[in-house]
Protein backbone atom coordinates (compact mmCIF):
# COMPACT_ATOMS: atom_id res chain seq x y z
CA UNK A 1 0.00 0.00 0.00
CA UNK A 2 1.27 3.64 -0.81
CA UNK A 3 2.15 6.07 1.40
CA UNK A 4 -1.13 7.88 0.99
CA UNK A 5 1.73 11.66 1.66
CA UNK A 6 3.84 10.37 -1.21
CA UNK A 7 0.71 9.81 -3.80
CA UNK A 8 -1.12 13.04 -2.95
CA UNK A 9 1.32 15.18 -5.30
CA UNK A 10 0.63 13.10 -8.26
CA UNK A 11 -3.03 12.73 -7.75
CA UNK A 12 -3.16 16.67 -7.46
CA UNK A 13 -0.92 16.37 -10.97
CA UNK A 14 -3.40 14.46 -12.33
CA UNK A 15 -6.56 16.72 -11.51
CA UNK A 16 -4.42 19.46 -12.51
CA UNK A 17 -4.19 18.16 -15.56
CA UNK A 18 -7.80 17.75 -16.45
CA UNK A 19 -8.45 21.22 -15.93
CA UNK A 20 -5.51 22.00 -17.42
CA UNK A 21 -7.00 20.25 -20.45
CA UNK A 22 -10.04 21.97 -20.09
CA UNK A 23 -8.69 25.19 -19.46
CA UNK A 24 -6.85 24.50 -23.23
CA UNK A 25 -9.70 23.09 -25.12
CA UNK A 26 -7.68 20.45 -25.59
CA UNK A 27 -9.42 17.05 -26.34
CA UNK A 28 -6.54 14.62 -27.11
CA UNK A 29 -5.31 15.95 -23.50
CA UNK A 30 -8.63 14.99 -21.67
CA UNK A 31 -8.75 11.94 -23.70
CA UNK A 32 -5.20 11.05 -22.57
CA UNK A 33 -6.07 11.25 -18.97
CA UNK A 34 -9.14 9.24 -18.75
CA UNK A 35 -8.73 5.41 -17.89
CA UNK A 36 -9.02 3.54 -20.85
CA UNK A 37 -9.69 0.08 -18.99
CA UNK A 38 -11.17 0.90 -15.78
CA UNK A 39 -14.88 1.39 -15.75
CA UNK A 40 -15.96 5.24 -15.92
CA UNK A 41 -18.52 7.99 -15.43
CA UNK A 42 -18.95 11.70 -15.76
CA UNK A 43 -21.69 13.84 -14.70
CA UNK A 44 -21.64 17.28 -16.24
CA UNK A 45 -23.81 20.09 -14.24
CA UNK A 46 -27.24 19.23 -14.06
CA UNK A 47 -27.18 16.45 -16.39
CA UNK A 48 -27.47 12.54 -16.14
CA UNK A 49 -24.80 10.29 -15.88
CA UNK A 50 -22.46 8.84 -18.74
CA UNK A 51 -20.99 5.81 -18.13
CA UNK A 52 -19.42 5.04 -21.53
CA UNK A 53 -16.08 5.96 -22.64
CA UNK A 54 -17.15 7.10 -26.08
CA UNK A 55 -20.04 8.89 -24.62
CA UNK A 56 -17.94 10.55 -22.14
CA UNK A 57 -15.53 11.69 -24.44
CA UNK A 58 -18.07 12.74 -27.18
CA UNK A 59 -19.08 15.43 -24.39
CA UNK A 60 -16.04 16.62 -24.06
CA UNK A 61 -15.39 17.37 -27.33
CA UNK A 62 -18.52 19.41 -27.72
CA UNK A 63 -17.58 21.09 -24.75
CA UNK A 64 -13.97 22.03 -25.71
CA UNK A 65 -14.78 22.28 -29.17
CA UNK A 66 -15.63 26.27 -28.50
CA UNK A 67 -11.58 26.53 -27.40
CA UNK A 68 -10.03 27.83 -24.39
CA UNK A 69 -12.21 28.36 -21.25
CA UNK A 70 -11.95 30.47 -18.32
CA UNK A 71 -11.49 27.92 -15.46
CA UNK A 72 -9.34 27.35 -12.68
CA UNK A 73 -9.81 24.42 -9.69
CA UNK A 74 -9.28 25.90 -5.92
CA UNK A 75 -9.43 24.04 -2.25
CA UNK A 76 -8.36 20.76 -4.04
CA UNK A 77 -8.86 18.02 -1.07
CA UNK A 78 -7.12 14.91 -1.81
CA UNK A 79 -8.48 11.48 -0.43
CA UNK A 80 -6.51 8.76 -1.24
CA UNK A 81 -7.63 4.96 -0.81
CA UNK A 82 -5.22 2.73 -1.86
CA UNK A 83 -4.74 2.32 -5.78
CA UNK A 84 -7.39 4.95 -6.04
CA UNK A 85 -8.47 8.17 -4.44
CA UNK A 86 -10.95 11.44 -5.11
CA UNK A 87 -10.11 15.21 -5.07
CA UNK A 88 -13.01 17.57 -4.04
CA UNK A 89 -12.54 20.99 -5.56
CA UNK A 90 -14.30 23.80 -6.52
CA UNK A 91 -14.24 25.38 -9.77
CA UNK A 92 -14.75 28.88 -10.79
CA UNK A 93 -16.11 29.62 -14.47
CA UNK A 94 -17.22 33.11 -15.51
CA UNK A 95 -20.38 32.58 -14.53
CA UNK A 96 -20.42 30.53 -11.27
CA UNK A 97 -19.31 28.20 -8.97
CA UNK A 98 -19.06 24.73 -8.95
CA UNK A 99 -17.84 22.07 -6.89
CA UNK A 100 -16.20 18.41 -8.17
CA UNK A 101 -15.65 15.18 -6.77
CA UNK A 102 -13.06 13.72 -9.24
CA UNK A 103 -11.90 9.71 -9.02
CA UNK A 104 -8.66 8.45 -10.43
CA UNK A 105 -7.11 4.89 -10.46
CA UNK A 106 -3.93 3.84 -10.86
CA UNK A 107 -3.75 2.49 -14.57
CA UNK A 108 -0.38 1.73 -16.47
CA UNK A 109 1.68 4.02 -13.77
CA UNK A 110 -0.62 6.84 -14.17
CA UNK A 111 -3.47 8.00 -12.22
CA UNK A 112 -6.11 8.61 -14.85
CA UNK A 113 -9.70 9.86 -14.27
CA UNK A 114 -12.91 7.48 -13.79
CA UNK A 115 -15.07 9.78 -12.79
CA UNK A 116 -15.83 13.42 -12.97
CA UNK A 117 -19.05 14.76 -10.95
CA UNK A 118 -19.66 18.41 -10.88
CA UNK A 119 -22.11 20.42 -9.76
CA UNK A 120 -23.24 24.23 -8.46
CA UNK A 121 -22.20 24.72 -5.34
CA UNK A 122 -21.20 28.33 -3.76
CA UNK A 123 -17.41 28.78 -2.98
CA UNK A 124 -16.82 28.84 0.61
CA UNK A 125 -15.34 32.02 2.05
CA UNK A 126 -12.62 29.94 3.97
CA UNK A 127 -10.44 26.78 3.68
CA UNK A 128 -12.49 23.12 4.19
CA UNK A 129 -13.69 22.69 6.99
CA UNK A 130 -10.92 20.03 8.14
CA UNK A 131 -7.37 21.04 9.11
CA UNK A 132 -5.84 19.55 5.75
CA UNK A 133 -3.95 22.52 3.96
CA UNK A 134 -5.54 22.95 0.58
CA UNK A 135 -3.19 23.43 -3.17
CA UNK A 136 -4.61 27.02 -4.07
CA UNK A 137 -3.69 27.65 -7.45
CA UNK B 1 -8.40 -8.74 -6.88
CA UNK B 2 -12.25 -10.09 -6.68
CA UNK B 3 -14.15 -10.61 -9.18
CA UNK B 4 -16.34 -7.52 -10.21
CA UNK B 5 -18.78 -9.44 -11.15
CA UNK B 6 -19.12 -10.65 -7.36
CA UNK B 7 -18.80 -7.63 -5.90
CA UNK B 8 -21.59 -5.92 -7.42
CA UNK B 9 -24.25 -7.26 -5.30
CA UNK B 10 -22.26 -6.17 -2.32
CA UNK B 11 -21.57 -2.51 -3.59
CA UNK B 12 -25.74 -2.22 -4.50
CA UNK B 13 -26.67 -3.46 -0.94
CA UNK B 14 -24.30 -0.68 0.48
CA UNK B 15 -26.15 1.67 -1.61
CA UNK B 16 -29.04 0.87 -0.46
CA UNK B 17 -28.06 1.06 2.80
CA UNK B 18 -27.32 4.55 2.52
CA UNK B 19 -30.89 5.26 0.91
CA UNK B 20 -32.12 3.07 3.70
CA UNK B 21 -31.27 5.01 6.31
CA UNK B 22 -31.53 8.25 4.74
CA UNK B 23 -35.71 6.74 4.08
CA UNK B 24 -35.85 5.85 7.91
CA UNK B 25 -34.31 8.70 9.62
CA UNK B 26 -31.89 6.86 11.16
CA UNK B 27 -28.68 8.58 12.39
CA UNK B 28 -26.84 5.46 13.92
CA UNK B 29 -27.32 3.56 10.76
CA UNK B 30 -26.11 6.31 8.89
CA UNK B 31 -23.01 6.94 11.13
CA UNK B 32 -22.58 2.69 10.82
CA UNK B 33 -22.36 2.56 7.46
CA UNK B 34 -19.60 5.10 6.71
CA UNK B 35 -15.95 4.45 6.83
CA UNK B 36 -13.99 5.01 10.15
CA UNK B 37 -10.42 4.88 9.14
CA UNK B 38 -10.80 5.78 5.46
CA UNK B 39 -10.90 9.69 4.54
CA UNK B 40 -14.65 10.92 3.73
CA UNK B 41 -16.61 13.20 2.50
CA UNK B 42 -19.98 14.72 1.39
CA UNK B 43 -20.88 17.16 -0.99
CA UNK B 44 -25.59 18.31 0.00
CA UNK B 45 -27.24 19.34 -2.42
CA UNK B 46 -25.61 23.24 -3.76
CA UNK B 47 -23.40 22.89 -0.39
CA UNK B 48 -19.67 22.90 -0.33
CA UNK B 49 -17.62 19.71 0.83
CA UNK B 50 -17.73 18.59 3.97
CA UNK B 51 -14.44 16.17 4.60
CA UNK B 52 -14.21 15.84 8.05
CA UNK B 53 -16.25 12.63 9.61
CA UNK B 54 -17.80 14.76 12.67
CA UNK B 55 -19.03 17.48 10.31
CA UNK B 56 -20.41 14.84 8.34
CA UNK B 57 -22.61 13.26 10.83
CA UNK B 58 -23.34 16.31 12.66
CA UNK B 59 -24.57 17.16 8.97
CA UNK B 60 -26.40 14.02 8.34
CA UNK B 61 -28.46 14.03 12.24
CA UNK B 62 -29.78 17.56 10.90
CA UNK B 63 -30.91 16.29 8.02
CA UNK B 64 -32.84 12.99 9.73
CA UNK B 65 -33.91 14.80 12.38
CA UNK B 66 -37.00 15.54 10.76
CA UNK B 67 -37.66 12.01 11.16
CA UNK B 68 -38.48 9.14 8.01
CA UNK B 69 -37.61 10.92 4.34
CA UNK B 70 -39.41 9.79 1.27
CA UNK B 71 -36.21 9.46 -1.34
CA UNK B 72 -35.75 6.38 -3.19
CA UNK B 73 -32.68 5.69 -5.58
CA UNK B 74 -33.14 4.19 -8.86
CA UNK B 75 -30.99 3.58 -11.75
CA UNK B 76 -28.10 2.85 -9.63
CA UNK B 77 -24.52 1.59 -11.92
CA UNK B 78 -21.99 -0.08 -9.93
CA UNK B 79 -17.69 0.97 -11.17
CA UNK B 80 -15.75 -1.55 -9.40
CA UNK B 81 -12.24 -0.62 -8.75
CA UNK B 82 -10.02 -3.55 -6.72
CA UNK B 83 -10.52 -2.88 -2.91
CA UNK B 84 -13.34 0.30 -4.10
CA UNK B 85 -16.08 1.36 -5.82
CA UNK B 86 -18.47 4.06 -6.55
CA UNK B 87 -21.88 4.14 -7.92
CA UNK B 88 -24.30 6.74 -9.41
CA UNK B 89 -27.74 6.64 -8.86
CA UNK B 90 -30.95 9.04 -9.49
CA UNK B 91 -32.23 10.20 -6.05
CA UNK B 92 -36.28 10.61 -6.26
CA UNK B 93 -37.80 13.11 -3.83
CA UNK B 94 -40.85 15.16 -3.45
CA UNK B 95 -39.42 18.19 -4.65
CA UNK B 96 -37.30 16.63 -7.70
CA UNK B 97 -34.20 14.53 -8.89
CA UNK B 98 -30.94 14.56 -8.11
CA UNK B 99 -27.65 12.19 -9.15
CA UNK B 100 -25.80 10.90 -6.97
CA UNK B 101 -21.68 10.07 -6.93
CA UNK B 102 -21.20 7.61 -3.59
CA UNK B 103 -17.68 5.70 -3.47
CA UNK B 104 -17.36 3.14 -1.00
CA UNK B 105 -14.09 0.93 0.16
CA UNK B 106 -13.44 -2.12 1.69
CA UNK B 107 -13.01 -1.86 5.46
CA UNK B 108 -13.11 -4.74 7.93
CA UNK B 109 -14.60 -7.05 5.70
CA UNK B 110 -18.11 -4.56 4.71
CA UNK B 111 -18.50 -1.47 1.92
CA UNK B 112 -18.09 1.54 3.50
CA UNK B 113 -19.37 4.54 2.29
CA UNK B 114 -16.17 7.41 1.82
CA UNK B 115 -17.95 10.12 -0.19
CA UNK B 116 -21.52 11.11 -1.16
CA UNK B 117 -22.03 14.15 -3.70
CA UNK B 118 -25.38 14.68 -4.83
CA UNK B 119 -26.72 17.74 -7.21
CA UNK B 120 -29.84 18.15 -9.12
CA UNK B 121 -30.32 16.25 -12.56
CA UNK B 122 -33.42 15.31 -14.51
CA UNK B 123 -34.61 11.47 -14.58
CA UNK B 124 -33.48 9.56 -17.00
CA UNK B 125 -36.22 8.63 -19.59
CA UNK B 126 -34.32 5.65 -19.98
CA UNK B 127 -32.01 3.21 -18.83
CA UNK B 128 -28.13 4.46 -18.17
CA UNK B 129 -26.22 4.84 -21.43
CA UNK B 130 -24.20 1.70 -21.28
CA UNK B 131 -25.76 -1.73 -21.44
CA UNK B 132 -25.59 -2.91 -17.85
CA UNK B 133 -28.58 -3.53 -16.46
CA UNK B 134 -29.56 -1.36 -13.57
CA UNK B 135 -30.87 -2.27 -10.41
CA UNK B 136 -34.85 -0.83 -10.02
CA UNK B 137 -35.71 0.01 -6.73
Amino acid sequence: MPDPSATQPAILFANDAFYAAFADGDPAAMDALWARRAPVSCIHPGQTALTDRAAIMASWRDILGAGPATIRAVHPVVFPIKDAAWVTCHEILPNGTLIATNVFVREDGAWRMVNHHAGPAPLPEAAPDDERKPTLQ
